[in-house]
């Protein structure tokens, strides 16, 4: 195993953060080791914001769903996928740019994840460490509004960076053979290994509360999925040029 | 600058593979590190085929539009968007299991994303190398039936890996100005940046094309963009249980 199998392998969220700050060239860096990912056709769709404004930050800590750290983190990121651009490069040509397809959605959101997880391994090289913000999500309409967002911009996810003030524990992940399956799908087995995966995660989080928490991967799973996820999205996405046909 | 900043900075994609095999217990080490990506709510959403059947492969290489390296890479790896598992979670607490949620089809194509970016990065750190395919969606339904994908599994996009037989320039992204944006989305000097790079990259496909080549890349972005983009896209996916609301 190398440091870079190893520090991916140590990857945990973190959400308390020193007063440290982060330079200007090592975010920039960071954002150079983003571009540096693959792109879906070369069509380097993911546009970042990088909120310094105290105010906004304040509101987007309330529009995330009250998420302190999005303030108190020493930067915050937001993730757009951008097609936006690429009109302006279909202008730059009189070209007349056909949008609204679900695959335009997949590969600029796609771009997005491949740049920011760059990002995030980046940061994490440099003793930087952070936490993906999907909670702008619940208010999408005005974090776009709030950063000026135009059409075919769309914020996908943000992201905290600092210097940690925590030290979590890594969280299990799912059996290798849930994840990784040869030559075709087969889940036969799945229910025997979430069941055994169920007693680590529950081990986990009593360990992590003093004993209040114990709750099983596929328990916690199920309580999430018999709610309503985002039902705004389609309808918001719609509304910005994304997911029309 | 340090080496996996160095490492993230020169990733390019590599097509073609020396006879190198990959062994098993590394493939499962870079699926590990897939694993310990952020994942969104820890739901755990991405499902890796690796695709080792010859014939299966060869059907791919066709599938993806004629890329001959699905085939001639060491391995190939078909990362799979999957809430069937989430299913078999519900089942097993008798919950019913609200689906179809576009929200839904974002985590899970995020994390999917997240986890892939982990391997190649990790595979990287090990001298190997690949190239992300995301031709397996031009024949979506085709690549779906031959790896016996359920509903609510769909296959995001493939990676091929292998030991590189060729060493490809790093390809110039666009000017930072245009992808790091401060407080708010401003692109009133993206067409000048624009401009100045179009022309890093006609020198870029001059080079490697002894002059053969000369496309800028907003003259590329402009001829893909006037035609559809996988227009079946939709209409999959609604038809395997996403994008539904």
């Amino acid at each position: 195993m190398n440091d870079v199998i190893r520090l991916l392998q140590s990857h945990r969220s973190v959400r308390k953060f020193t007063d440290q700050a982060i330079a200007q060239d090592a975010l920039e860096e960071l954002v150079k080791c983003g571009q540096s990912a693959a792109t879906s056709s070369f069509i380097q769709a993911c546009t970042v914001i990088q909120v310094e404004d105290k105010d906004a930050r304040e509101q987007l800590v309330q529009l995330a769903g009250s998420q302190p750290y999005v303030a108190s983190a020493a930067r915050f990121l937001v993730f757009c996928a951008d097609m936006k651009r690429h009109q302006l490069a279909c202008n730059m040509h009189e070209a007349d740019m056909l949008c609204g397809y679900t695959e335009q959605f997949i590969t600029a959101t796609v771009d997005c994840a491949l740049f920011a997880q760059n990002v995030l391994t980046a940061a994490e090289s440099m003793g930087i460490e952070g936490v993906y913000i999907g909670g702008i999500r619940n208010q999408i309409q005005a974090v776009t509004g709030l950063l000026a967002l135009p059409d075919l911009v769309y914020p996908v996810f943000g992201m905290c960076l600092g210097y940690a003030a925590q030290d979590p524990e890594l969280k299990p992940r799912l059996p290798l053979d849930v994840v990784l399956k040869k030559n075709r799908y087969d889940d036969s087995d799945d229910i025997a290994s979430i069941t055994e995966y169920d007693e680590q995660v529950r081990k986990y989080y009593r360990t992590r509360t003093g004993g209040k928490k114990d709750t099983a991967w596929s328990e916690q799973v199920a309580d999430m999925l018999v709610k309503e996820a985002r039902p705004h999205m389609l309808d918001f996405l719609k509304s910005r040029g994304y997911l029309l046909k």
